[in-house]
C-alpha cells in the first residue's frame, strides 16, 4: 500500500517552498494537500485555484485564523487550528505530515500530529532568527521525527539539539528549487497584477519592500514601518511594497501603509498583495534592492545575488550571505544602506542554502523512512 | 507595582508539586491561579475545594478536556487549553506564568503565553522519559524563559538544548518540598477515603499500585495493565490501586480494572480516585512497595526510600534511584520483582531531586528575576 | 446527480431513531453520516461498530463533548460542535442535513448548516417537555427548514409557531418504526449483556429504570435520583438500571448510582450502559414497569403499552397515552405509582406517535422535496 | 445584593442601541460589558476607547472571529463565541443577560446563557426581514426569557410566536432614544473623520450609502454593490460610503469597494469604516438620500424622516416607515428611485419605533423583574 504523506500548506510563501516536493511525491505516494490560515484568505492571497491550477487535489481546507492580528489571536489560532487539523488527521490517517518553518500553523501541525503518533518532518529547523518564530521553531523540532534542514549550520544545531543523526537530512532548502525550474525573465510574468496605489513598470528600475511585523516587538510596528516608508520615499524610484503577512503587529503595519498611500497619491508607490510564487521570483531577481525582513532576501537573495536591506531584529542572527545589510528601524540608515546597494548591480550567487534539488531529496527520504514514533534526545 | 504571576494547575500531581512555591509566593506578588484539565473533574480527582481551603484564590477555571481520551482528543484539548488559556492571560495580564512537567496542558500554557509575549517559567525541564512527554517536555524547555530543573543532570541536558545559563536554576524538585513539611505517619491521613471495591485498612500491610497509559504506545493499554493484575492478583496483600490519569489510552486501562473489579469482588483489591496530595504521601510512604510506572515513585520514592517496580517505557531513561527496579509488561518479571521487593524494608533516602526547599528558591527567582521576552539559542 | 442527505447522530438513542429512515435513503441517495457526541463514547455506549455492521458507512467522527457534565461544559460542547461541524459540511457540501430532537448537538448541528445556507429538516419538533430542551427544540424549530413532527399536535404547534405548511409533514414517530420491524421476544436479545452489580435474568421479572439530569434544576440531581433510589429498593423484584446520558448533572446521578452499588452489592440492582436499539426495545417491552423521565417511556411506551411511571418535570406537558403516570421526586409517590402500575400487565396500544413507517415517509420527502433557503416567518 | 446584569456588545451599531440602556443600569445595578465580534476589531471600527471614554468598564473581551467573511467562517465563529462567552458568564455569574438584534453573537450570547441557567433578556425580538437573520431572530426569541420588542407588530408576534405576555414589554426602540438625548447638527460632528478616497464636506449635499452582504444570497455579493456604484457615479453628488459589516459576504462587497476606488479616483466618493453612534445619527438625519440595506434607515430613519432607498431583500417585510422606497438590485431602479427621493427634502417624522425612552423602561424592567429558568411555550 502506498504511503500517506499530508502536507501542510498556510501560506503564499509556504507554497513556493514546498512545490517542488509535491510535483516529486504526487505519484510516488498518497498526497494529501490542507489549506489553513492565511493561504485560503483573500486579505493573503488565496492560493487555492492556483493550487488546483497546478495539478493537485486539495483534501481539506480549514478556516482557523482569529482575527485581531495581535498577541492573543496569533495564539487563539494555533489553538483553533490544533483543533480543526486533530478531525483532519483523523478522517485522512496520514504516514507521515509535513510541515514548513516556524510559524503558529506550523506548531499546531507538529503538536496535533505528535499527539496522534503520526511522524512530523520539518523542513526548514534548526535556522535562528528574532521574533517568537526562533522559539517555536526549536519547539516544533524537539516535537518532530524527520528534519530537513536548509544548511550545513542548522544540521549541527539539530544535533546540538539531541536529534538523532539519522533522521536529520542536510537536503538545502527547497525555496531555492523554484529558481533552477523556472525561466526568471521579468517579461514572465504570468499575468498582469493589480495591486492598489501607482501601477509598477516591471521594465523600469524599482525596488521591493517586504517588511513583517516583529511578535516580540509588538506595539512598534507602526514606528518601525514608518521609518521604511520615510527612507524609500526619498528614492527616486518605483516602489513595489508587498502587504505584511498575518504576524500579530501586521494591522498596525498595514494602517500606516494605507495612510501612507491616501496621503502620498502621487508617488510611485505600487502596494500589492500577493504574486505567484514563480511571479515573486522573478519580480525579486529583477529588483535593484529588496527591503526590509522578509526572509525570501536570505535565502533566495543569496543565490540570485539581489543586493537587499535588512531591516531590525526579525532575522536575528540567521545565516545568510554577502547580498544582505542589516540595518536598525532608523530612516536614514536605511536610506544610507539602500543607496549604497543600489550601487552594486548584483552580488555573486552563493549556495548556503543549496543547489536547487532539496525536493527530490526530501521525497527520496520520506517515500523510504520508517520512523519510530517514541523520540529518545540523545543526551 | 507587585509583581503578578500566575500559576496554571491541571491536576491532582501538581498541586502537589507547587503547593510549596504557592505559599511563599502568596503574600510577596499579586498571585494568580487558573485551575484547569483533571484538576477540576471530579472522575479524576476535583481539587478546587482544597485550594480554597488552604487558602487560595483561584482566579479562573477552564473546563477544556474533550471527552474521549484518545490521542485525537490529547489534541483537541491542547487546542481548546490553549484558546481558553489565551482569553484568561488577556484578562490576567500576568509578568510570569508558572507551568510545571510536561503535559498537554503545560505545553497549552507554554505556547498561549509565549505568543502572548509573557515569560514562561518551567518547573521540572530537562528530564528524560518514555510517552509523547518526552517530547513535549523539551519544546516546553524550547518556549520557556526561565527554569527550574529538579536535578543537576536534568540542568547540564538544558545547558546542552540551548538555553542561557543565567536563567537555568537548579533548586531540586518542589515534590520533595511537602515530605518535609509533612508529618508522614500513615495515621495522620486527613479524612477515610472511599474508593471502590475492598476498602484498605492502612495498619496492615498493602501494596500501591498507579500505572498511567503510555500515549505512543496506544491501544496496548489493557494488555499492559493485565500484566500488572495478574501479577498483583497473586500477591496475598492488600492491594491499593489508584484510578490512573486522563492520558490517551487511561479509557482501556479503566475499563480493564472495572472487568477486573466485577469478577474479582472477594479480593482485597481497593480502587481510589484520589487523595490529597498530604495522603499520597502518607500511603506512599507506607506501602510496602510501590508498582506502577507513575514519576512519583521515583522522585517522592527516592527520597522516601520506598521500594517500586516501575513497569515498561513510560520512565524510561529517567534518571532514577537505587528504589526503582524495572521490568517488561510481564506478569511473571512483575510478580517477581515485587516479591524481591517485598524482601527490602526501605531503601535509604536518596536526594538526586533535592532536599526540599525548591519552593522557597523558585519564590527567590521569580520575584527578583528580570526576563527578556526574545529568546535566542546560545549556539 | 443524486441528493446529498447527510445525518447527523448523536447518541445511542438518536440512531435507533434514524434507523429506518437510513435504510431508506441508502439507496437513493448518496447518504452521508456523522457521528458526535456520546454516539463515539465508550463511556455511553459507542455505537461505532453497530452503525457499521448494519451496513452503513461513516464519512465523518467528531469529539466534541468537554468534559465535566455541567452547564458550562453542555453550552462549551455545542460551540465545540458547531465548529466541527462546520468544518465538515464545508467538506461534504450536503443539500439537506437531518437533525433528530432536541438536544445540544443537535442545535449545533441547526446553527452550522442554516448559517451555511444547507437545507435543514428536523425530526421530532413541534412537541413541548421540561428541561433545556424545551428552548432549543423551538430554537432549533426556528432554524429548520423542513419539519417532520410525530404528532398531530405537534404538527398544529408548528404551524402556530409560523412555519410554512407546506414544509410540515406529520409522518408519525420513526421510533415505532423499530417494533414494527422487530421480533419483540425477550429471548431474542442478539447478545448476552454485560452490566456492573446484578447480573439480570431477562426471564424472570423485572422493572426497567432511566432517569437522565434535568438542566434546569441543576444541583438536584442527587436528590432525585436518590428518591428513585429508595422507591425501587423496596420493591422485591430485579432493577434493571440504564446509566444517564450525557446532559448536565449527569455526573451526580451517576455519583449517587455509584455510591447506592457499592453499598448495596446483595441486591438484584443492575446496571448497564448502553443496548442495542433493537434490544433496547425487547427490554422495554418485557419490563413490568418502565420508571424514570426518559421519552421512550411515552413514544415507544405508548405503543407498546408499558405500565410506567415518568418521575418530575423532565416531559412536563409532553403528549402521552394512558401507560404514563406521573409523580414528583418523593419515593413514597413512585414507590405506591409503581405497585399500582406492577397490577396491570400491559396497556391497550395507543397510536399518538404513529404507526411505525415514518422513516419511508421522510425518504420520500427528502428525495423529493425543492427548499428555499430563505425562511420567512407566516405571520 | 445588586443584581449582576451582563450586556455583550458586538459591534459599533450594537453599541448605539444600548448605550441609553447602559447609562440607566449603570448606578443601579452590578453592570457588567462584554465586547466582542467586530466590536473590538479596527476594520470594523473598534469602540473600545469610546466605551472607556463614556465611563464604563469593560470586564472582558473576546475576539472570536474566525476570518473568511463567508458562510464557513460565520458558523465557526458563532462557536467560538459559545466557547469563549460560557468561560465568561461561569466567571462573571450575571442573573441576567442582554443581547441586541440577530446577528451569531447575539445567538451565541443566547445559546450559552440559556444553557448555564442564565436568563435572557432580548432586544428588538419578534421582527422580521430578510437574510439568516430571519431565522436566527426567532431562534433567539424562543431561548430568551424576556423580550422587549421594538414595535406593537413585533409584540404581538412574540405572542404568537408562544412567548408569555407577561415577558414581553414593548417599550419602543432604544436606537431612537440617543436622537432624543444628541443635538443633532451636523457641525456638532465629534471629530474629523478620515476615511479613503474623496474627504466629504458635510456642509454641502450628500447621499449616504451602506449596503451589507446577504448571507443567504451568498455569492451575489460583488454584481449586488456593482448595481448601486453604477447608480450612485451617476448622482452630481457627495457620496459617503460606510463598508459593510462582517457578514458573510462582506468581503466580495470591498473587493468591488476597492476596485472601485482605485478605478475612480478622480469622484466624490469617500469610504468611511466607522463613526461614533451620535455623529452617525448627525450624518444620517444631515444625509439627501440613505442608500443601502441597513435597518438604521428603517428605525432612526423613519423617526428622522430621511427619504431612503432600500436595496433588495435583507429587510424584506420588515416593519417601516414612508421614508422607505424599495427596490431590486438594478441600477437603473436604484437611480430613479434616488432621484425621486433627493425631491423630498424630509418626511415627517413617524413613531413606529417608539418615543425615545427605551432605555429608561428597559431598566426599571431589568432591575424588577423575577425570571424562571423553565421555560413553557404557551400552546
Amino acid at each position: 500500500m502506498k504511503k500517506k504523506i499530508c502536507v501542510v500548506i498556510a501560506s503564499r510563501a509556504n507554497y513556493g517552498r514546498v512545490k517542488s516536493l509535491l510535483l516529486k511525491l504526487k505519484n510516488r505516494c498518497k498526497l494529501q494537500i490542507i489549506l489553513s490560515a492565511s493561504a485560503i484568505l483573500d486579505r493573503f492571497g488565496n492560493i487555492e485555484n492556483q493550487i488546483r491550477n497546478d495539478g493537485f487535489e486539495i483534501n481539506y481546507k480549514s478556516y482557523m485564523i482569529v482575527e485581531g492580528q495581535n498577541p492573543i489571536t496569533m495564539s487563539k489560532s494555533t489553538g483553533l487550528a490544533i483543533i480543526e487539523l486533530s478531525s483532519m488527521f483523523d478522517s485522512l490517517k496520514p504516514d507521515i505530515v509535513v510541515t514548513v518553518a516556524d510559524r503558529y500553523e506550523t506548531l499546531a501541525t507538529a503538536v496535533a500530529a505528535s499527539y496522534m503518533n503520526i511522524a512530523v518532518a520539518h523542513i526548514q529547523g534548526g535556522e535562528v532568527s528574532g521574533s517568537i518564530d526562533e522559539s517555536v521553531r526549536h519547539a516544533i523540532t524537539k516535537l518532530s521525527h524527520i528534519h530537513f534542514p536548509a544548511t550545513q549550520k542548522s544540521f549541527n544545531r539539530l544535533v546540538k539539539l539531541g536529534e538523532n543523526k539519522k533522521n536529520i537530512f542536510n537536503v538545502g532548502c527547497p525555496s531555492i528549487d523554484m529558481i533552477k525550474n523556472t525561466n526568471l525573465s521579468i517579461n514572465k510574468l504570468t499575468r498582469d497584477y493589480n495591486g492598489t496605489g501607482y501601477k509598477i513598470n516591471f521594465n523600469c528600475p524599482y525596488v521591493l519592500v517586504l517588511q513583517h511585523a516583529v511578535t516580540t516587538e509588538y506595539g512598534n510596528g507602526s514606528f518601525q514601518v514608518k521609518e521604511t516608508l520615510k527612507a524609500t520615499k526619498k528614492l527616486k524610484m518605483q516602489v513595489l511594497w508587498i502587504w505584511p503577512n498575518i504576524d500579530a503587529g501586521s494591522d498596525d503595519i498595514s494602517k500606516e501603509l494605507r495612510i501612507f498611500k491616501e496621503r502620498n497619491q502621487g508617488l510611485k508607490f505600487g502596494f500589492y498583495k500577493n504574486f505567484y510564487p514563480e511571479d515573486y521570483l522573478r519580480i525579486l531577481n529583477s529588483a535593484k534592492c529588496a527591503i526590509g525582513n522578509s526572509s525570501s532576501f536570505i535565502r533566495e537573495g543569496s543565490y540570485l545575488g539581489v543586493p537587499s536591506v535588512n531591516i531590525g531584529t526579525r532575522q536575528s542572527f540567521r545565516e545568510h550571505g554577502k547580498n544582505i545589510v542589516t540595518v536598525n528601524y532608523n530612516n536614514k540608515s536605511i536610506y544610507s544602506a539602500i543607496t549604497k546597494q543600489l550601487k552594486i548591480k548584483k552580488y555573486k550567487p552563493e549556495y548556503i542554502f543549496g543547489r536547487g534539488n532539496a525536493g527530490n531529496k526530501i521525497a527520496e527520504v520520506l517515500i523510504k523512512i520508517k520512523t519510530r514514533i517514541q523520540k529518545n534526545i540523545t543526551f
